[in-house]
C-alpha cells in the first residue's frame, strides 16, 4: 500500500491565518495527511476530521525575533515545532508563511547543510513575458556568496528543473552587468569560470533587463544583487500595475475602456501571482521546508501543497544529497 | 558681455546619427555655441551656420572597442576629440551617445578624478510613479565599491541635486536588501555607518520593491546591484508595456478599449521615456561630460543641451572640486 505523505502547515505568522485554516478545512486528497502547527485559538477552529494531526503550539515566530536565534528561543513556537517534526521524519515536508529570515535561519540549523555546500540559497520560480518560467536563485539568503557558492545553486537548481519539471539538462543563466564573460566583479568573474567549467548547458551572463524575456530554465546570482532584482520585478510590477488602474478610473470614458480588456488584464495579473507557481525553498539544506508568502490565501497554500507532494514523491532531496556527496560534475 | 556657452555634441557612435543632425540643424539658441564633432559624411549633412563650430574628425568609437584603451588608440575618433577639446576647455560641457564603457574609462583617464575621488559614480535622474525623481548612482561605473565610494556618491549626488534642481538638503537613502540598518553585506553594512555620520537628511535604506513609489531624492548603491536594479526596472517595464500592448491589440472591442485610455497610456508613455530627464553623468570626474542614450533623438539630446547649460550655469562641478577637496562633512 502507497504510504500516505505527512505535509506540515505552519498556521501563524501569515497576514490572515483563517485562509490558511479555510484551505486546511476544505483541501481534499487522499494522498496526504495534514499537520497543522498553531495555537488553541487557530487550531480550534480547524475543523476538518480525516487526514489531520493538530499540533498544538503555545508561542509563535515574530517578524522582531532574531532570526538566528529563535529556534532555541522559542522552541514551543509552531515555525519550530513545524520544522523540529521535519527534522525528525515525522512529516516529510514543511510550508510556513512566517518571516522569512526565522525560517531561513531555522532551516539551515536545524534541518543542516548538505556536505559541501556551506551557505544555501533561496529559489524561486518567477515567470517571464511567454509562458516560460524560471528558477532564480539565491534571493537573499547568502549576501556574501562566494564563487563555488554560486555553482552550488545552479548544480543544485538543475536537480530541482530537472525532477520536478522534467527538464532533461536544464540551461542556466548567470546574472551580470554585461554578457561578455569578462564583466561584473570578482565573485561573478570566478563564477562565470566555475559554471562554464562545471555546469553542462550554461549559456553565460544574463543582463536584467532581459529577464521577463529570456528562456532560460535557471538564473543563478549572489544573494545581493538576486534580491535586488527579485524586489525590482515585484516593485515595478506592483507600481506600474497601480498607474495602469489609475489611467483606466479617470473617467466615464476610460472605465469603459477598462472594462473591454477585462479579461486581458486578468490573465496579466494571473501571470504575476507568484502564489501559483509554489513557495521559495533554499537549495543546499538536508530536508524540504518551503516558504510561502506572507500574504498567502488558499491558492497559495493548494500550489504549495502541490508542489511538496512534487518534491516528496520524486524524492528529489535524497537525490540531491546524492549528488553533492558524490561530488559529481558533467 | 555674457559669455556664450560651448556644448560640444558627439554625432557618432548612436544609433540614428541623422536624428542627432537634425538637432543640431533646428536648434535655437543664443546662448549657445554648438561644438560638433563627426566624420566628413555626417558633417556635410549639418547646414546650420550660426554658433556652429564643424570638428571633422577621422574615425568613431565602436561598442567593439577596448574601452580602457580606445583614447589612446582612437586618438581621432569623435568621442574622444570631444573630451579631449572638454579637457582643453575648447568647450564648457560634452554630450556623446556612444559606447558608455568608452564614455566612462575616457572622460576618467582624459578628464580627471576629483581629489578624493578614488572610483567616480554613474548617475541618472529616473522618475516615480509620482511626479517625484530621483537621482540614482551608481549604475554601474564600478562594480568593486568600497563604502567610502559610496559615502562620495552620496556627497556629490547631493550637490548635483542642490544647485542643479533647487533641494537646499536632498535627502539620501541607500539601496539595500532590508530596511534594517544590520542588512545587506560587508560593504552596505559600513556604508549605512558611513551615510549616518557623514550625510545630513540620511534616510536611512530602501529596498527596491519601493524604488517607484519613494520620495528620496537621491538613492545610492555599489554598481553591481545599482547597474542590476536599473536595467530591471527598464526591462520589466518594457515587457510589462508589451504584455499591455497585446491586450489592447487582441481584437477589435479591446482596440476600442484602447482608444478610451490613449491619452493616460501616452502620459504614462511620457513618464518612462528617460530621454526627458537628461543623460547621465560620472560623479566624480573634474569636467561635466554627458551620455546620452544610444538610441537618443532630437528630444533627448535637447533635454540633453537643457542639462548642459544648467550645469554650465551653476559651476556645479567647480563647487563639487572645491566641496571634495576641503573634505567638507556634515
Amino acid at each position: 500500500m502507497h504510504r500516505i505523505m505527512k505535509i506540515g502547515i505552519d498556521i501563524l505568522g501569515v497576514d490572515a491565518p483563517e485562509k490558511i485554516i479555510n484551505f486546511i478545512n476544505t483541501y481534499k486528497d487522499d494522498e496526504v495527511e495534514l499537520y497543522v502547527y498553531g495555537m488553541e485559538k487557530e487550531l480550534a477552529k480547524v475543523t476538518k476530521t480525516e487526514n489531520i494531526v493538530k499540533n498544538l503550539c503555545t508561542e509563535q515566530v515574530f517578524m522582531e525575533d532574531d532570526s538566528a536565534r529563535v529556534h532555541r528561543k522559542k522552541k514551543d513556537a509552531s515555525m519550530i515545532r513545524l520544522l523540529e517534526d521535519l527534522k525528525n521524519d515525522v512529516i516529510d515536508v514543511a510550508i510556513s508563511g512566517g518571516s522569512t529570515g526565522a525560517f531561513m535561519a531555522s532551516s539551515i540549523f536545524m534541518l543542516g547543510r548538505i556536505e559541501g555546500v556551506s551557505k544555501p540559497g533561496l529559489a524561486s520560480l518567477l515567470p517571464t513575458r511567454s509562458d516560460h518560467k524560471f528558477l532564480l536563485t539565491d534571493l537573499g539568503a547568502n549576501v556574501e556568496a562566494r564563487p563555488e557558492d554560486i555553482l552550488n545553486y545552479a548544480k543544485l537548481g538543475q536537480l530541482y528543473m530537472k525532477y520536478i519539471y522534467n527538464i532533461e539538462t536544464p540551461s542556466v543563466a548567470l546574472l551580470n552587468v554585461g554578457v561578455e564573460e569578462t564583466k561584473g566583479n570578482k565573485v561573478y568573474k570566478e563564477a562565470h569560470q566555475l559554471l562554464k567549467s562545471n555546469i553542462s548547458n550554461f549559456n553565460g551572463n544574463i543582463e536584467s533587463r532581459n529577464i521577463l524575456e529570456h528562456t532560460n530554465d535557471i538564473v543563478v546570482s549572489e544573494g545581493f544583487a538576486g534580491n535586488v532584482m527579485l524586489k525590482t520585478i515585484e516593485g515595478v510590477a506592483g507600481s506600474l500595475g497601480k498607474m495602469i488602474k489609475g489611467i483606466f478610473m479617470q473617467n466615464l470614458k476610460t472605465k469603459i475602456g477598462g472594462l473591454l480588456v477585462k479579461s486581458g488584464i486578468s490573465a496579466f495579473r494571473k501571470k504575476f501571482d507568484y502564489s501559483e507557481y509554489g513557495g521559495a525553498f533554499l537549495l543546499g539544506i538536508k530536508k524540504p521546508s518551503i516558504k510561502v508568502h506572507g500574504s498567502s490565501d488558499e491558492n497559495a497554500l493548494y500550489y504549495a501543497v502541490q508542489q511538496a507532494k512534487q518534491i516528496h514523491k520524486t524524492k528529489l532531496y535524497d537525490i540531491m544529497i546524492e549528488t553533492m556527496e558524490k561530488g559529481e560534475q558533467k
